[in-house]
């Protein structure tokens, strides 16, 4: 069985974390399935997800470890092309990823108990997202 | 239901970015599935897949933030096991990753407007190379 | 079909590759299905899982690639809360990802020749960790 939800959040943009795991949950126990997968993806370009210890030390410190991998500060060939000057944030969601898969089992994601599912939304300027859950079981 | 398929591709490698959306939704439209889940995996360890708004400008950024992240011009141990010269390719692409998983519903990847599947050969040679696309769902 | 089996390790941190394939392999042969995905999702929030040619080099080379983009040595918010320390294993996990998703066809996974799948785990000591493996498939 399959159910495709989605999830719509307001962001700030500019490294924006958004613990997004209580979403997950209550997909998840809507769809009453026992076992399986759900996959989170965002759609668009400039926004990522992943797992993190949601505290506010780490959601400083993955800014930071942005700012180093793909610096805002420095050219992109993408700003000439556009002009909207996010270069920066599409590199970052595309290094990061748009989409991560956790197993569930016996109703429950396979999550540590530190582990939360995070939107991280690199754009700069606040943005409307979608964030597609999808459960996938039996 | 469960549908493999291969595609076969030629690519430039030094960090090439192929656009395989329209080879991915082709095997999705064949498979006659309405809901479930396309994983896109590329076989081999100096190739990845992630999703990018295609354009020049992109394609530029994205090869030289691979440089920033793990620059051709240093030493790599690999390089001395094998002598093939590749090893910040392999880097880059155990990095970004091989696969990626993505929702569809309604016939339809849940993919943004300008967000496009692509695969980065990172090798430092010319290659043949294999994607499977998996579609699974009901 | 969908089977969810742990795998238990014991790891060194520090950046520790440890190569999974084999029990990958085992648990899959051990579900008996022939076309499918299977999921490998490390719980708990300093540790990583991707694909790598599993040999010497490169053990070395993801490890001192790691330590470009998430350094030791520099300040991390995270350590103000906590004091354990390892705020850059969880910046390194978060940028790695916790899961991967293998595609298989007729009993076997599509992974390349040199193409294996690691657990890297981040953490600054030793740890047991828990990977799952999940089975879906027919």
């Amino acid at each position: 069985m399959i159910i495709t939800e989605n999830i719509s959040l307001k962001t700030n943009g500019e490294c924006d974390v958004v613990n997004i795991t209580h979403h997950v949950e209550t997909e998840l126990a809507k769809s009453n399935l026992k076992n399986g997968i759900v996959t989170v993806f965002v759609t668009g370009s400039t926004a990522g997800v992943t797992t993190i210890e949601y505290e506010a030390g780490l959601v400083t410190d993955i800014k930071e470890a942005f700012e180093r991998i793909a610096p805002k500060g420095i050219s992109y060939a993408h700003n000439e092309t556009w002009g909207d000057g996010n270069g920066y944030s599409h590199i970052r969601a595309s290094l990061l990823g748009a989409s991560i898969v956790i197993p569930f089992e016996n109703f429950k994601m396979v999550l540590g108990m530190w582990q939360q599912i995070v939107l991280i939304d690199f754009d700069n300027r606040p943005r409307n997202r979608e964030v597609v859950v999808q459960v996938m079981g039996e």
